[in-house]
């Protein structure tokens, strides 16, 4: 028996997120009618005003809402380096770890022929654009090690390898709290042959 | 960086989901600004419309939209069987597997001394009427083999036992799919203690 038809559209709403699957998004919603009213409202409210204040930044294609963004715009910032990424989401998670202080690149996608991403959705013209204006000297690749990030910076270090630019990419290896044994074998390969002396 | 005050109140909304976390949340609020801000607008108003419609039911205690809820008020349910669950979202789930054409019973929580939730939170008064109004043979107790779990059906039993019911609860054992190796001792004791013959 369908219990609701408004709890179905949410469960349907919900189970678009990735990696949230239909018993899942069932959990949440259930959990979003059975709380405090407040709680549901609040969160409503959050992802309108969210949603509408986000666009590109003009200048690294963050999604910021402000442009350019706080980034890009702050003074902090070294502008001796930039750091391109797949998405918005990753600069948050890399300025969490406190390493960096230099600025960003959103390509906004990974290149993958076969979803019909190649080269002219990725932003390299203005990636290159903000090269030009900023003059790093160097370029950290931080895309994850997978067939469309391999080919990915593959593709960037070909349009930038006759600049005068220290072109890096994130060390690959065993996770902290990883196990050998479950360890995909490229992961341990990735390990065994960037190895190095303690 | 803090990105955005407005991402961080979302973060901060979804990541009081149960089983969401900071990290989790986080992915999702940057899904949200980063897709189609229509999927967004309908995911806050679906979240709204649920959560103003839903109220208890005042026979079975389910969340339902209507009072009595779609359940209560069918002519093509049993009136023969109770079967009491812990929240409005497990009577989904049992509804999903097709098996059982009564009614339920939503307890709204079990006991547990440690959270303060004793035997006035658990509605037992409301089951009574119920049990009286309809005249059922049996009653299936569908609550989770826990601490929490067994003492509420013991509870339930108490009241129960001196009346010409059956009271039923689900088996318990290893799940389908399920490795001997990953299973804990006492679903493995309760699987050897319950074995079958085939």
């Amino acid at each position: 028996m369908q219990i609701s038809e408004h709890l179905e559209k949410l469960i349907d709403s919900l189970s678009r997120f990735p990696g949230i699957g239909k018993k899942t998004a069932g959990r949440l919603a259930w959990h979003i009618v059975s709380s405090d009213k407040n709680f549901a409202r609040q969160l409503a409210e959050n992802i309108s005003t969210a949603v509408e204040a986000f666009r590109p930044c003009s200048l690294c294609n963050m999604l910021s809402e402000s442009d350019p963004c706080p980034i890009c715009a702050s003074r902090d910032r070294e502008h001796d380096s930039i750091c391109v990424v797949e998405n918005s989401a990753d600069v948050q998670i890399i300025e969490n770890i406190n390493e960096y202080r230099g600025l960003y690149f959103v390509l906004g996608h990974l290149l993958s022929p076969i979803d019909g991403i190649g080269p002219d959705e990725i932003n390299t013209p203005l990636l290159l654009k903000r090269i030009e204006e900023i003059g790093p000297s160097e370029i950290i690749l931080a895309l994850i090690p997978s067939a469309e990030g391999e080919a990915t910076m593959h593709y960037i270090w070909e349009i930038l390898k006759d600049r005068k630019l220290k072109i890096t990419r994130l060390s690959t290896g065993l996770p902290f709290g990883g196990d050998l044994e479950y360890s995909s074998s490229s992961t341990l390969r990735s390990a065994w042959q960037r190895r190095y002396g303690i």
